[in-house]
């Protein structure tokens, strides 16, 4: 192992630590400690990431655990839902499980948001432990406690908070994402920067390439980064009444891509993200709100990483302003039919806003100069 | 309106009011106040409750809500499963809400659990309220935050601990429940005496058929003193770390005829729940730890309620020793291993023990002198 880096999310009791690190899956059974010595695991993969780490992991917490089993979930979206949930939570229970349980989720978004809402439901609430295995699950989903399955009328719409007892985020794991994974979730880095710290932007301008070639300084330094931003949102509101809202700069217009992509693998949720902060930007300025400079920097940055930065640049989610709004008013961020929206200020200004006329949400999407 | 009886549940943030009182139902929409007005509600309910409160209830809640729709689920705890919750969800989720819906759930312990369960989840926690209508929903289920399902493998696996913003218990529902089920709630009121509060059992020894003849002094009386027990436990240990499990007395044996009788209907919950505190009293007596005097209490108190006082009593669920211990042991109460059963050193003095010879509890079940 190379050096850790080790960065606490403090939530009182419900406290952990989030390890950052190359090759720390093989010694994840050390790592975790009291967390998982001497207890029962299972430990929740999906079918691509089961060839990869699946044997190295359950050999490194076979040699701590009393008992460790392992359950495969078909990867994909698809398998964010109610009746895959049933099936792994009975699955769960054949192993003859008590609450001394903990669940260890290996894999990415998917993976962490079914596995960590099955250990919120079972027996009310087991330990768990989220091992993501790609950026964006590294830099986002694994952090903060936000947990579900999709329903037909939209995405995450069924879930819970809940958080796990660690986080163990393995770089190494990085080097078998397709690369155009690697870019999606790097939308969700940049989203530290725009929302909440210029500085770290303007470190991406100049390092953004390193990143994705994953050099090992810029990536541990871009997850650090990323993570403890979002560390420091989820402490100060872990159920999102204020300030975690920031978090979803572009995620009201990349849920809409996403419904009208129909989850159907074409857009993957980051390029959705990147091309939905684009929009929140070009409508911040639309409203005066924002220089149109700081709009050109951002365009500039996601072009560069080779990710859309607006809706007419996605490969697939785009559609007429009207039914984009249509499926954003669907969206469980709305509140007593009220929509919400998270503009900006510049780079590293957001706010929310929930005054936002849709005539000026209606031209940023249709482009209208 | 009659005087109603309001007690809180202090959880902080999430305390809540239960008010008890005849004929509140009618009058829900004024009494929920803040709550529900100008919000939208759905209300769910099963198809026996349907055709008796439903339109009262409906038409008091729109008179203040901003829209309030209506959900009947199949009446039974075979809609306590994972699919009907599914189900559930996607048609609140129909309805077109937001995080600004109050889910209302009118009904016994069955809607109580599920809908409880369905307001954690829906887009990771709805406000919700309780309207018990049946006397065990009132005095122990609807208090206190434990919603849930059944799983193949036993009873309120999948679940949240998820506490409602209010509880509205109309004792006017209780003259339309069967009698057997009056009895079967009566159970969990004597429950409270027994764990903690030997003056309040006495009251029973001397009240308790005024209650079952639904003397509205009495009734009233016993369930403002249950629900107080339950609240104070609950405020102690909202997550069962410690005195909560005390509430389980009598359970562990009551889940294991459930189990058994392969919750068909012939056993009722509370039936079971009396079978499991004779049975306890009985444990406690073999062990040396309560006189047989308190057990002989016990069993006549429930023998004049009409309810069985040990497993041989049941109607349904009694088998051989061996096999109720096997099903004991797959309960979620089970901690790493090691089987906790509730005991008593007299009445009103339960405790937990963890340390249980099994041969004890193998002679008791067999009735053995």
């Amino acid at each position: 192992m190379d050096d850790i880096i080790s960065l606490q999310v403090g939530l009182d009791a419900r406290s952990y630590d989030i390890k950052i690190g190359n090759n720390l899956i093989a010694n994840a059974g050390d790592l975790l400690g009291d967390i998982i010595a001497g207890r029962q695991a299972v430990i929740v993969c999906d079918s691509n990431v089961a060839s990869l780490y699946l044997d190295a992991l359950a050999s490194s917490l076979a040699r701590v655990t009393r008992r460790c089993d392992r359950i495969i979930v078909p990867a994909g979206e698809t398998s964010k839902n109610m009746k895959v949930l049933a099936d792994l939570l009975n699955d769960i229970l054949d192993f003859g499980v008590d609450r001394g349980l903990v669940i260890v989720a290996l894999g990415g978004g998917v993976i962490g948001d079914l596995v960590g809402f099955a250990a919120a439901s079972l027996m009310r609430g087991v330990d768990f432990v989220q091992i993501p295995t790609s950026l964006l699950a590294q830099v986002d989903s694994s952090v903060g406690g936000k947990t579900g399955v999709n329903a037909p009328r939209g995405k995450n719409l069924i879930g819970a908070f809940y958080q796990p007892r660690a986080v163990l985020a393995d770089t190494a794991t990085l080097a078998t994402l397709p690369p155009r994974e690697l870019r999606a979730g790097y939308a969700e880095v940049a989203k530290y920067g725009l929302l909440g710290d210029s500085s770290f932007f303007a470190w991406l301008e100049d390092n953004g390439k390193a990143v994705l070639d994953l050099e090992p300084q810029a990536l541990n330094h871009a997850i650090m980064t990323s993570c403890a931003a979002k560390a420091r949102i989820v402490e100060a509101d872990e159920r999102e009444a204020k300030q975690r809202a920031l978090l979803n700069l572009g995620h009201t217009f990349a849920h809409a891509f996403e419904v009208e992509a129909n989850y159907d693998g074409r857009l993957l949720h980051g390029e959705a993200v990147a091309a939905g902060i684009g929009v929140a930007f070009a409508l911040s300025v639309r409203m005066g709100l924002c220089k149109q400079g700081d709009l050109d920097r951002v365009k500039a940055h996601l072009k560069g990483q080779k990710l859309p930065g607006d809706n007419r640049e996605l490969i697939a989610g785009n559609a007429a302003a009207e039914r984009l709004i249509a499926h954003m008013q669907n969206d469980k961020k709305v509140l007593d039919g009220k929509m919400r929206f998270i503009l900006v200020k510049g780079i590293g200004e957001a706010f929310v806003a929930s005054d936002v006329p849709l005539e000026f949400v209606h031209e940023t999407l249709e482009g209208l100069d």
